[in-house]
């Protein structure tokens, strides 16, 4: 698996087939990743597990190797795939199981909800940590409350661990969510149900990045 | 992991928390192990990974080495539960790929629906098939059309890997399942929606035995 280190969080796409509607997610993918996204989480939770794999083990062929191929919950799913890495959540199997199975190598992410799982992830064996949800989002209603920009403040104060921010990020306030010391923005819908998911992604990586600049000029 | 030469699939059970119904499920299964049931077969699909995780360990703890643990489906959770094997549908995992993270002493079962499946079969690593559905069941609706006892006997001659039969077996035609030739019957609702799962499935298990011993001595 692929070395962590390497590990770019800027623009992070999870994908949501039911979102991305008619289009091919394969082709949705490709598109993103022309247009700047730099990790590919698969989250999908509809399929059968051969579906499942079978759609992955398409867009493991697809993507390009400096981009993180990540798999939402499904350790075995990781495995079979031969993904770079697992997304989890709290309702998922324990970091630790999943390091075990996966190995040093792989990209393990952690979704954390609230200060106390930030905390408790300090002592678990994951390379990046989701605050999720930064803002309030109709894709996913079984979180808690949402961060908002001064959690994430507190949250980037309170771990060394790199942070992306989830939930209702789009062109608008991406900006805000590096200025609050984020590594990068996790998005469904602002690139899945983009007219043009290409152009979407360019815009929104340009500004994260324009953001970052300012930020550190700061 | 066991080794898969001790299977006995004589009395297998597949349990449904929703067959269930108000029983605890750990305490369903301690009470059919009591009764007589020589396989359970783990198959939750509206858990969280986490809950489905939790389940096993609680439910490993309690049964006894003789009785083989299987999961549904999940490779992760077969994996992270220390389970004994897996069973597989047609819409899962390969069962080359199941194999290959389980290895060699696991116990890997597959339910096949047709004799192309069937056949299909003998050329994978698996240790016993189910045949499914051999009864039309309200359990499972996304099966194909009932083998019935006809295509029961017929599989008997085509394969010699060990046979369970599931779907709408019940007290009154297991013991028809046994004479068709299966190893044993595979139930769901005959022991989870029971009024008194230790005496169904004592009852199922004498049911089988006598049935079996009659049909050897043809």
């Amino acid at each position: 698996m692929k070395n962590n280190k390497r590990l770019d969080l800027s623009l992070y796409l999870v994908t949501d087939r039911k979102v991305a509607g008619h289009l091919d997610i394969t082709d949705l993918i490709q598109k993103a990743i022309k247009g700047g996204v730099t990790v590919i989480q698969l989250r999908e939770k509809d399929l059968t597990t051969r579906e499942f794999y079978q759609l992955g083990i398409k867009i493991k062929e697809v993507i390009p190797p400096d981009v993180p191929l990540l798999i939402d919950d499904r350790l075995d799913l990781a495995l079979a795939i031969r993904a770079d890495g697992l997304h989890l959540g709290q309702t998922d199997l324990p970091a630790v199981l999943a390091r075990k199975y996966l190995g040093s190598q792989a990209i393990i992410g952690l979704s954390v909800e609230n200060f106390a799982q930030l905390q408790e992830a300090s002592r678990l064996p994951v390379d990046y940590l989701a605050i999720s949800p930064v803002f309030s989002t109709p894709t996913k209603t079984d979180t808690g409350p949402a961060w908002g920009l001064e959690g994430l403040k507190s949250a980037r104060i309170l771990t060394d661990l790199p942070l992306v921010a989830i939930g209702g990020i789009n062109e608008g306030n991406a900006a805000s969510i590096v200025k609050a010391g984020a590594d990068g923005v996790a998005v469904v819908s602002a690139i899945c149900a983009a007219p043009d998911p290409e152009e979407a992604a360019r815009k929104l990586k340009k500004t994260i990045l324009e953001a970052r600049k300012s930020h550190k000029l700061r």
